[in-house]
C-alpha cells in the first residue's frame, strides 16, 4: 500500500514522518495495530489499527486516525461521534509492529457507549460485563450508525 | 484451526473454555491480539497473539500462553527466560476481537530486557528511547536466543 503524501501540507515535516514510518513494520495489509490508552490513568481504551497514512495524519494533526478495515477508508476517531482522542505521545514497541497511543479520550472511547471497549471479563468462570454505558449509542451517532 | 481440546485435562472446564471461546473472533490464521497490562499499576507491556489453544490454556493454568507467529507454536511466557506472566483478569473487548490480559509481570516483559515493550516514542519529531534495559538479554536467555 503506497503511502499517499500530501505536498504542501505544512504540519507533516520529513524528518519526523521518515523516522517514525521507518521504524513501523506494517504487516502484508499495510497495518499496524494501535492500542490507545488514556495518558493520565492508565486505562487501557480499545485497540484499532493504523496504516501509513493514518500514522502520519496522526502526527501531523494530534488528533487520532485509524483505518477502519472494514470500511477500508481512514478512521478519524469521533468524526461522527465526537469523542475523539487527542494523541499526547505515539510509541513503538520492540519489534516495530505495534503502537502504543497515549491519548486524552474525550468522552467515550466505545461505539457501545462506554468509556473503554473491554468490559467483559472472565469472572468466577464467566464471562460478565463489568461496566455499562455512560451514554446511549443512540445519542452517539444517531440510529442506524454503528461506529465513529 | 481447529482447537485441540485435551481430553482429561481437569483444569479446563467446559463452562468457562465455550464461554470465552465464543465471544473471541479469531482472524484468518486462528490469531487474536492480546495486550498484556501490569494490573497494579496499568503498565501496558506488550502485545502478542494467541489462538484457541494459547487461550485455553492461559485460562487454565494462570500463566499466561501465546502463540509465536515467527516459531509457529505456542510459546509459554517466561519459558526460557523466566520471566513469566500471572493471569489476574482476561477481557474481551466489544468486537470480541482483541483481549486485554491483565497480569503480574516477573521481572521484564521486553525480551530487550526492558519492563516494557514501548521504549521508543516521538518527542520533538525524533524518535527516542525513553527506557534502558534493567537486565541484560544475554543473562534472559544466554546467547543465541532472542524471546522466550
Amino acid at each position: 500500500m503506497a503511502f499517499s503524501r500530501k505536498q504542501g501540507d505544512p504540519k507533516i515535516t520529513g524528518m519526523s514522518e521518515q523516522d517514525i514510518l521507518a521504524a513501523i513494520r506494517f504487516d502484508g495489509a499495510g497495518l499496524v495495530p494501535a492500542i490507545a490508552q488514556q495518558h493520565d490513568t492508565g486505562e487501557v481504551l480499545m485497540l484499532a489499527w493504523m496504516n501509513r497514512e493514518a500514522v502520519a495524519e496522526t502526527l501531523a494533526t494530534h488528533r487520532v486516525c485509524y483505518f477502519s478495515r472494514s470500511r477500508n477508508t481512514l478512521w478519524r476517531k469521533g468524526e461522527t461521534s465526537g469523542q475523539v482522542q487527542h494523541l499526547k505521545e505515539l510509541r513503538v514497541d520492540c519489534d516495530g509492529d505495534t503502537l502504543l497511543l497515549l491519548v486524552d479520550q474525550e468522552g467515550v472511547a466505545c461505539h457501545t457507549g462506554r468509556r473503554n471497549c473491554f468490559f467483559r471479563a472472565m469472572r468466577n468462570a464467566e464471562l460478565v460485563e463489568i461496566a455499562a454505558p455512560l451514554v446511549s449509542p443512540d445519542a452517539l451517532y444517531g440510529e442506524g450508525h454503528s461506529h465513529g
